[in-house]
């Protein structure tokens, strides 16, 4: 598994780790950069992450072999247009965008006959930290990759895609978009929201201060993901809203039990309800469902 | 400051970890833990965190100077009762509950004209380890411990309960029960009920091995603190049950504004409020609201 040329939009965390990997295991000859932060491109070139940067989309696309999108996914559009009219026969393309039915959709209105040529990726392997500064080789060891391949693609296409996260050190697996954007709803985007709700919550009283003057670890860890990228958490929220909001809803419900509960004293339902989450958790942390 | 008999009723997390650095920093002569668990106090006797074990609570503060009530509070009453029996003049008791205002109350129900004896105080020093075993002399260390004085303790007492916490190297600062409780309702009350219900949500799917299998380190995080006991979690959800609920309530009208958005696909009003908080949360680890 070899790719003499490889094209990364969008040179961020996670493009620039995935590049850093390619370089590391020698699977690729030379990496080419794009992306709309120059001073980025210019500390992702300095530090080696790609071997060069190129001016627009197509630039980078030209001559390239396997071209991975890991820009936000609002810009997905566009690059999948520029993709169309330079991509070379047999190159493939893949992406790392959080939202699959959107992302396909979008690729599949843009790329027209070139589709067969896009097998759909997500490398679970966010962080709070973003850009080239944070990308590091050992990123996707260990993590999840799902892929969501399209009935265009042919096996050998999935085959390489596969093969390739796998030599990385990820562990793919398969859904359909479907599927996969249902799932992180529940165990993503929800969690992203509510942390986010919380933090912006407590920021809004007249005794914010003191609140997070008082706030600690279990705070602290608790909202971690609200630190993300805003813009970044805005385009999955609207990308995945349906799944999201079906979500929220199956959330607040849960909360309106608990409130219950409170409001009734129910000291033993509150207690069994901590005591299987506890439970359920603790069996996730051994690696029970992996 | 020196203390020649300090007995600590129950010896946990909070209990073993006081006592450890209290024998470290030579502030007592010695120690004598009582609690629940026999096993857990052999434990504590082997590793050295104590000096003696006690058959009952009445043993235990035989001759203390100091007394740390560091049991689930639900038990708070009868060692009030067992604290007043024995109790004798000049000696000091102090607590580490997680809430306030009904702390206060049983103290007050329970030790009778000795309530002056006693300065409730809570060490934020929780984490989802509790026993013995995870006691450590530096948890206090930069840790808030918030005292909640009684009309009826003198200055000097107060003194004398504020001094130690800050020779073991914790932040002490004074709330009244009712602030306390009101401002940890907010910042970690409903978070621990937020981070349950997330978890008991998921585990009760029929995909929830499917869910599970695709958490990854934001749902760690932010779910750590449904690892926390659930006894404890029950006590103090019913001790502060009104703020909580109150808490409660605001919270589930932040989602309602949220899901409004989302219905709304009101893109811009979602990077607002993540923005908001992503910021909001900067400033507090950069330690601008300590």
């Amino acid at each position: 598994m070899f790719f003499e040329r490889v094209a990364v939009i969008g040179v961020g965390l996670i493009g620039g780790s995935f590049s850093l990997v390619l370089k590391e295991k020698k699977l690729c000859g030379h990496v080419v950069g794009v992306g709309r932060s120059a001073a980025n491109l210019k500390f992702a070139l300095e530090r080696g992450l790609i071997d060069s940067v190129a001016s627009d989309v197509a630039a980078a696309v030209r001559g390239a072999d396997l071209v991975l999108v890991s820009a936000p996914v609002a810009q997905f559009e566009n690059i999948f247009q520029e993709i169309k009219a330079i991509l070379k026969p047999g190159a493939l393309v893949t992406d790392a965008g959080s939202t699959k039915r959107d992302v396909v959709a979008t690729a599949r209105a843009a790329l027209g006959a070139k589709i067969a040529q896009f097998v759909p990726a997500h490398p679970i392997a966010g962080a709070e930290h973003s850009g080239a500064a944070a990308a590091n080789p050992d990123l996707f060891r260990g993590r999840r990759v799902v892929l969501a391949p399209l009935e265009e693609n042919s096996r050998q296409d999935i085959e390489t895609i596969s093969g390739l996260w796998t030599v990385i050190g990820a562990r793919v697996t398969r859904m359909t978009p479907e599927e996969h954007d249902a799932v992180f709803a529940a165990v993503s985007h929800l969690p992203h929201l509510l942390a986010y709700a919380l933090v912006n919550d407590v920021s809004k009283r007249p005794n914010s201060a003191q609140l997070f003057g008082y706030a600690a670890g279990g705070f602290r860890d608790f909202t971690r993901i609200a630190s993300s990228q805003p813009e970044m958490w805005r385009d999955i929220c609207m990308a995945n809203r349906d799944r999201l909001l079906h979500e929220l809803h199956l959330y607040e419900r849960k909360l309106k039990a608990i409130g219950q509960m409170l409001e009734e004293s129910d000291a033993s339902a509150l207690e069994k309800l901590f005591a299987e989450a506890r439970a359920a958790r603790e069996k996730w942390i051994k690696g029970e469902y992996e």
